[in-house]
Order: C-alpha cells, then structure tokens, then sequence
C-alpha cells in the first residue's frame, strides 16, 4: 500500500485528495505529495530496506502508488562508483559517480516514469503521454509497450538520432514538434485538459517527480546510510535537484539516517542556464532563455521548478555553475577515460560544472562529493563523433600493426617535445 | 580468496598450474578453469549470496580470480523480467527475459572482461587487451580505462558507429583492421606472443569466459533457486552458451540448486551460422562460415567453441535456429513493443529464433523458458533505422496535431479495411 495521503500547494499549502492535478485552484502554486512519515518510520528499517528488489521498488512505502501497479522493468538500485581517477584529475579527496546510465532505456527517467504508471494505472488511466526532451521519451514509450497502454510521445523534431529512435523502436505514437521544448510543452499541457491520458510530466506530474527521490534513497543506502558533504546535480526543470534534497531529509524524518547537511549544487549548460544565471546574480527569479546548447536533454529555457531549485541552493549552501558546449564535450570524455562511464552531454555538463566548483572553491577539496550522471552516451554520439583520437587503420598484420604504432608514438612523443620546448 | 586450483585440458584432462595459458601443450586443446567444489559448497550458501553486493560478484567463491584485483563498475546481477506479452504473441506460457542491457557498457561483455582483468591484474599485467566484434572492445576499454591500464583495442573497420564511438570515448588506443573479426582474432594471437599484454580473449581466455556462467547463476536465483526448463542464447563463438549451462551444472555440484534438466538452444544469424547449420546436419564439426549478416556482434565465422556448444546440445536435448536480417529487425521491434526492451541485433537473432523453436515445436508451449538478451539497441541504430513507423510531424498547435492524429487513424483504418476486404 501507499502511505501517500494528500497532495499539497507548495505555496500556500492547501491541501487536496490525491487527483490526476497539479496545480492549486487558489494560487495556483504547484502540488506535491505529502505522505504520513509517522507510519512509514514504524514500516521502514534499514533491514525491510536491505530485503527488497534490488530496484527501486526497495523504496515503496516512500513512493505514492500501491506497488500492485508497477510497470517494472527493473529500474534503480544503480552503481554508486568510488571515482578516485577523476577526483585525482579534479582535485577531489573523494568522489563518487552515481550511475544512472545503466537503468532500462538507460537514463534516470526511468525512476519518475516508473511511479507515474503505476499511479496513472491506479488512477484508470489507459493512454500514458509526456513532452520531452528525449529521455523522457525513451522511457515512456519504453514503458507504455511493456503495460499495454496507448503511449504518445511529443519531442521536438531536432533530436539526437539515437534518441528518435531510442523511442521509435517501441512503436508509440511518436509526435515531432517543430519547435522548442517549452513549445512542446505548451501544446502538451493544452491537450491534457480535453484527452484522456496521463501526460506524466504535467497531469500527473506532482507522482512523476516523487521518483527522483529514490536517487537519495539509494544514494544514502549505498554510503552506509548516511549523506555525503556535497552532490552535483543536473538541472533542467529543476524537479531532480529538489528532490533529491527533499529524499535526503525524508529519510531522516523517518529516522534511517542522521539529520543531512549535505550541500546542493546544480549544473546548467551555458547554452541554457536560466537557473545558473538566476544563482549569479543571486535572484530566486530567474528569466527563461531560449536553449542553444547541445546539452538537448536539459534544454529548458523556462523551467518549472527553478525557483525551488534556487531556495534549495539557498537553504543548503549550495550553489550553481554552467559550462559551455566545449567543457561539456571535454567533460564526457574525461569521465570515460578516468572511470570507464560513456555519459550522454548532461553528464558532461555535470562533470564539468563540478570541475569549476572545485576550482573556484565552492567545493573544498576535503568535501565528499556525489557527481549524478543521468544518461547515457549512446544517446548523443554526435556530440562527441570528431573529438575523439583517431584509431589506427591498418591491415590485418601484426606487423603493420606494430609499425603504425611506432609512428604513432614517435609523433605523440615529438608533439609532447614540441610542446615541452615551447 | 579464489578457489580455483588448475587449468584442465577439455580433451585430454592434462591439469597445468593458473597460469595466463589457453591451449594444452600436449593435444592443443582449449583449458578450462577448474574449482574446488567442496570447499565452494562449504562457504557458499543461499544465504551468502543473497548478503553480497548487487553485482556478479556476489558469486565470487566460484570466479576464478581474487576479488582483491577486481576492476569494479558494478556488472551483473541484471533485472530478469517476466514478458507475458512476448509470451503470448509468439505462443508461450511462461517467458523470461535476462536483460543484459544494463550492464556499464549495454552488454554482456561486461562480466567476462570483469573476470578477466581482475585475473590480469593478479598475474601482473599492466596492458590489456582484446580482439571484438564490438561490445567486447566497448567493455575492455571502459574497464581498461577504470583501473588506469594501457588498453589496446582491436576492431573489424566496418562495425556500427555506436561500437566505434562507444570505444573511442575511454581512449584506448583502438585499432580498426581492415578484414574480419576472424582475421582480427588471428593477429591477435600472433601478436599475444611477444607483447606484455593480457588479450582477454586470447591469452587468458580461460579466466575471461567463465566469467559468462554468472548469468547462469543470476537466472537460477531470481528464479527462486532453480533452473528453467529451456534456455535460447546467441552464439557468437559459442562460449557464452557453454558456461550457462556449466554454470547451472556447478550450482548443483556446490549443493544450491537441484539437478539442472534445462534444455539449452542456441540462436545464430542466417548470415553467420557455422554452429546452428551443423546442428542442422547433424554433425559436431561445423565448418567455417564468411559471415554477412547485420547481427555483427555475433559474426565469428569460426567460432571456438562451435563443437562445445554442439556437445551441450546434445547434452541437453536443446538445439539450434538461425533468422535472417528482415527477421532479426522484425524481432528486435517485437521485443521493443511488446516489452519494452531495446536490444541490439544479437537481441533480435535470439528472438527470431525463440520464435522459430516455437513455431516448429522444438520449444513446447508449456516449457519455462528464459532469453537471453546480451546488448542494448542504441549500439546498432543503423539496423533499424529507415524501418520503423514514420513520426507525426506538426507544428507546435493542439488543433494541428488532433488533426494529423485524425489523418493517420483514417488510413490506417482504410488500410486495414482494405487489408480485410482482400
């Protein structure tokens, strides 16, 4: 069972039942999911935890849906990587990678999908729908093929080829939108007052952004229960960011682990940085921006939850960064060459972001810091097709092959002498 | 602590000390890793396993390495995900799928290099390397680049772009040969003679294929400590078929699981079937094949352990299919729609073939049956692409995409009233 009880206005903090809503009717604040800890903290222990699916469904009296209606492919319970390599590189005593790369269709998306089925099954419905900036495609239509359900999926129609097909392949009802995000966004959020489907990122999205919270709940689980001192974290909406936040202090509330003093850090692609920027100039208000990065996956130029987002900075003593489209790319590849992770670009935004917050300082090299890579690299191989080395080509010899190594190392070696004598 | 304790010749039972060696100095046959069982039965219990970590080391009494040199990106223990709609479309009561797609590379390749570079580490290599279709040079470099190893990565100059970039990005110093993975393998081995390098697959293959009877080992645990009634695997060299089945063998030898009775089939590409055309004919010897055929990954035209995995039929009472390329496409967006997972062609081959087996009696309705999927999609999207139902494209308006839904359900009904008519 689900020990949710109410959605609640997150401003003015009305309450309402637990409806397919999302916004309050008075001030239009918007809802989220309020649940009674107190029985959830007499259910959950360490070792209830310990004997669940290695998935995140280990979580489910934290989750508002009654599991007998998961879709499960099999998503959460990720790799948390000790990343010694990188955090030598970067100047870090200690750092970990929680990879999310590995779940079902290979992005965190996974997480927040797999509660909004589950809920939008609860509910009756029997069409699951989202707008997207790919990943979210993936996994919804990865997931309405799994349950049956009639799955349409609206993505802007400049996307990453892997991420077309990526959602192709599942055969959805695949709408490509000429226009932006916020514009698919726009269209999305007019269809779902007349259609009869759960858009999981706006009818039902105050259940869909609750699965990000498993991200902490692993995160804490997998250190030992307890926080680290500082996470990095992407930022598109800013729906992730916050929840993690919000899954750390729940699970002291219901007193599997210390009170957390973890700080919050987000990272924006300079390309599109609406949140980062507000940050900067030390606002809560940022101004929507037009994205012009190749970070597609966290191009939101008007995202919903920054203000939120920007007072979790505020109350944890995080902070912000934004990296440009060449950081992200140089980023991608240091994270594979150090710690044999592929990352699609939004993990080279976070690698990178957390290499200027070490140094600039806003990371102390003595803080232990979780990096949260959320996809993978297969998803956006242009970005990153032409900067990489170039392989030897040779023909099937052993001979040719040494030679052409020789050269290979006879030129790096002049190029490092060159560059040595400069 | 490893509780292997020799090397033993397949064909004449000669033992030779652990040493990195891989055929029998007296009848050139291949070795295999030998255990001490007792000892494993004495250490290993249900219960053991079920208190280690998320990953295949969690059967680390049976691996023929010291955990202490293990290169860890969290491999293993994959989801096995019930798929009732697979089931039903190709006529099955009982289906499993075993999704090796969310391994830190997207395949299975992931277990066998784990074993292998934790063994190179012990012996005292500090180079790497292997001769792939692919998927292997995607997993060797990542874990190369992990454990900070000089990584040498050989490669076919006419694979998928997502296996050439998914190598490319940990920078090894990746070598695209102008030939055949058979021609590849052969230089190789030349060249595991004279260099200081651990070629996974070669010199020390003994370690690195046992590292594919964790699957076996997975699979009987989620299924509540048994074994299922068939099993189809792809065969590329026909190793990773073999060890599932030793692996369900050594459960029961260790005192964990009852005797095995599982009928084990395996699934080639028309393309490239050297084993499953001898199956065909009834013999042991297969003859080498010059593969063509879009399933690169398990386009091994002589396979190792072609003669192996035939003996395991036979033990068995399995068998052996091959799909053509419009079948393993076919296959692939079948696999997608009806359960949500998106496999690579090797994926699609495995499928086809499930099918065939049903389809011709060979698997009954009423065996439990588990496929093995071993990669993920987004390596092969040139498979695909081109093959799949074409998008809706609209401008970003409500009405107009309403409309363009309204013109597709018009066709398609008129498609399939005409279809119905004829």
């Amino acid at each position: 069972m689900s020990y949710a009880q109410a959605l609640r206005c997150r401003e003015c903090e009305r309450e309402y039942p637990l409806d397919p809503a999302f916004f309050c009717q008075f001030c239009f604040g918007p809802l989220e999911v309020d649940y009674d800890y107190e029985a959830i903290s007499r259910v959950m222990t360490r070792e209830s935890v310990a004997a669940g699916p290695p998935t995140l469904w280990r979580y489910a009296p934290l989750l508002p849906c009654d599991p007998e209606y998961k879709v499960d492919l099999g998503t959460g319970y990720t790799p948390l990587l000790r990343a010694d390599r990188l955090a030598e590189a970067i100047g870090l005593d200690t750092l970990w990678i929680k990879n999310d790369t590995v779940n079902p269709t290979w992005s965190f998306k996974d997480r927040v999908v797999s509660v909004a089925i589950a809920r939008a099954r609860q509910f009756g419905f029997t069409g699951i729908a989202c707008a997207s900036t790919g990943n979210l495609a993936n996994s919804v239509a990865a997931h309405g093929a799994h349950a049956g359900m009639d799955t349409f999926v609206f993505i802007p129609d400049d996307l990453e080829e892997g991420k077309v097909v990526g959602s192709a392949i599942y055969s959805p009802a695949l709408v490509m939108v000429r226009g932006s995000y916020d514009d698919v966004n726009r269209m999305c959020t007019e269809l779902s007052h007349d259609q009869p489907w759960a858009f999981v990122n706006i009818n039902v999205r105050p259940y869909y952004a609750e699965g990000s919270r498993t991200l902490a709940y692993e995160v804490a689980e997998q250190l030992g229960w307890r926080t680290p001192d500082h996470c990095v974290v992407p930022m598109a909406s800013g729906s992730l960011f916050t929840k993690i936040w919000k899954g750390f202090k729940e699970l002291h509330q219901v007193g599997l682990i210390d009170e957390p003093q973890t700080r919050m850090s987000g990272s924006q692609a300079a390309g599109c940085s609406p949140i980062s920027t507000a940050y900067a100039e030390g606002t809560l208000n940022f101004r929507p921006q037009k994205p012009n990065t190749i970070a597609r996956s966290l191009a939101i130029g008007n995202p919903a939850d920054g203000f939120y987002a920007l007072k979790t900075m505020q109350e944890t003593e995080g902070g912000a960064e934004m990296a440009t489209d060449q950081e992200i790319i140089d980023a991608v590849k240091l994270l594979a060459e150090t710690e044999g992770i592929f990352a699609e670009t939004a993990g080279g935004v976070t690698v990178a972001c957390l290499k200027r917050m070490v140094e600039s300082g806003h990371i102390r090299r003595d803080e232990e810091t979780v990096a949260f890579i959320t996809g993978g690299g297969l998803k956006t191989i242009e970005a990153v097709q032409g900067q990489l080395t170039e392989p030897l080509r040779v023909p099937a010899s052993s001979d040719a092959f040494l030679e052409a190594l020789e050269a290979r190392r006879a030129t790096e070696a002049g190029v490092a002498v060159a560059a040595g004598g400069a």
